[in-house]
């Protein structure tokens, strides 16, 4: 089961939303709803934060292809909405989401998967679940 | 015991680190590091890079008052870092830290207080730890 708003109510949610921080964009955090374990951290517009909220999976919007994307559209590692949360100044949100397989295009469950080591060095502590040249 | 670098490998983590896809800063989320809990978030440039390395707790880039910042430099509500994660993209940190008192200039643990409910409402789910006033 995934949450959703209502349609007459999502024009409510996006009023409570600070866009004009970030260019007309929002910070996302996506979080795994169970083990609280980040997945990954994007951007969203007002069009995905809306197309969100209508289907219970999580849209974002890319800076770089300056465009709104479902996240597993191409992968089928769709995240399902369970419950969101906003922060103080309204200009974040947290998505506690159910992640289809693994979050990270590289192949990891998250996209945080190099950790920093004294030496300033990142090194991998993800463990690989899927390979992305048979995915992508 | 927090998570420092060494003065002489600092310059390797900023190269590692994609500082224009927002205006020379990147974003920033705190977790709690027992609990997992998302606490915060926010931005930060090369500097605030550089002194939480140096520090071992969390400062930041207020893109409201241009300024760097350290978290409870004013509360004494200081984030201690102990452990430093990247994304895939290089554009996102995720810090595991530990947090005195309370992450939220409002008086919660989290700055993720209020949750959305079905009807479009954002409800504050939080529990309040210390009074704003009494601190700020």
């Amino acid at each position: 089961m995934s949450f959703k708003v209502d349609s007459n109510n999502v024009e409510k949610v996006i009023e409570e939303l600070n866009f004009s921080k970030s260019n007309g964009l929002i910070a996302v955090i996506a979080q795994d709803w169970q083990t609280n374990e980040v997945l990954m951290f994007a951007f969203a517009n007002k069009e995905a934060i809306l197309k969100s909220l209508a289907t219970g999976r999580a849209h974002y919007y890319s800076r770089t292809r300056k465009e709104l994307w479902e996240k597993g559209e191409s992968s089928g590692h769709v995240q399902i909405i369970k419950e969101i949360f906003v922060d103080c100044d309204a200009d974040a949100i947290l998505l506690k989401i159910e992640q289809n397989v693994a979050a990270c295009h590289e192949g990891y469950k998250s996209c945080f998967f190099r950790k920093l080591n004294d030496k300033g060095e990142f090194k991998i502590i993800g463990k690989k679940i899927f390979n992305p040249s048979e995915v992508y």
